[in-house]
């Protein structure tokens, strides 16, 4: 099962949920690697160099060769160890899974996120917003346990901070966005995903979460 | 060289720099197609029914699928027609495509666009930001003919817009972003990308892309 990985390395910060969906992903596919934490808040001469472009992570490091971009990670990943594929096999079912991991980022995170770093009338247009993207993923997931059918995948990973940080950020902002009594298909999924073996336990604590959270949303607040 | 191409459709915006991507894919890997033009501002029932989530051209229509996302239909392009290919052949640099695939838009068009749509010191700004962007691309370019190297490919069609549109874009919003003698390699690559065989002439002239983006200028300008 193992192929290429000497050398295999992962830049990450504890909470990023960017960073979580590289780890699940070389769980899923059994991958060795080394973690190496960054302050993200004081960027070290490594970050710098691995990724001068944007300076984020998560960075891959293989074989000396460094990549940054969580979704262009999983990808590489499945390129290299072609074994437990995250996305379908299927050109048009794979070029899905593109659109709905663009999805996980530039609708539900973008606008979930909005509601933690604001107040008063723009955090309910942004609660809004939110909840009519997690109405498009309830649709999505009629009739399958996972995003991309039974089996856990590329999408469900971009997707996770759904299901253990989404609730973290709805307290901290005192908002609600996932009812799950609107939402059983999303609740479904969400406990597929938090009990499947290669997630399970492995995301921060909620009272880590909930008070590193607590201290972003008061920062941004404060810029207002 | 042609394969799988029966029922292929491409609906389209006359002006979209999204669209042209497309375009020039099927152009560069011979793929005949039909085009439907569709009038953004007042979307007929086909776009909503094949793109009913984000309701945006291109939409890609192969077999009856449909498929949007101008950077994954070109995705799409490689893996059912994979001759003369656009993403680079070896699991790293074709990681390295996607992140500058991404860049393209995230960074150089979202920018670059900002300074059409604002004015006084926001625009300023807009201008600083993209000038920067513009920088990155001219370090990336040093010793390239094109951005993979010496064959034209998925990150020149996604930065393509550079190269026709944003001179538009600069005079309508009367600033200056791109000069030529600041930016040696980017020029050298304008040049080499608007000459290419399937890119010459294959998008909108001057003065429909100044009338088109004036008027939403100002209806940008008129909802600040």
């Amino acid at each position: 099962m193992e192929k290429s990985n000497k050398g295999v390395q992962l830049v990450g910060f504890w909470v990023s949920p960017f960073v979580h969906r590289v780890k699940w992903g070389m769980k899923l596919k059994g991958i060795e690697f080394e973690y190496i934490e960054e302050d993200i808040f004081n960027r070290s001469p490594l970050l710098s160099h691995l990724n001068p472009i944007t300076g984020k992570v998560p960075v891959l490091v293989h074989d000396g060769k460094s990549l940054p971009e969580s979704s262009i990670i999983l990808e590489y990943l499945d390129e290299i160890w072609s074994h437990a594929p995250l996305l379908a096999l299927d050109a048009y079912h794979r070029a899905e899974d593109r659109f709905w991991a663009r999805f996980a980022d530039e609708k539900v995170l973008e606008s979930t996120w909005l509601t933690l770093c604001s107040k008063g009338e723009n955090q309910e247009r942004a609660v809004k917003v939110a909840i009519g993207h997690l109405e498009t993923l309830e649709e999505k997931l009629r009739g399958r346990r996972f995003f991309g059918g039974d089996t856990i995948g590329h999408v469900d990973l971009m997707m996770g901070f759904i299901a253990y940080m989404l609730p973290v950020w709805e307290e901290v902002a005192t908002v609600t966005i996932f009812d799950a009594s609107k939402f059983p298909n999303l609740a479904a999924w969400k406990s597929s995903f938090v009990n499947h073996p290669a997630i399970k336990g492995d995301f921060p604590s909620k009272d880590e979460m909930f008070t590193y959270f607590q201290w972003r949303r008061e920062v941004y607040l404060q810029m207002i």
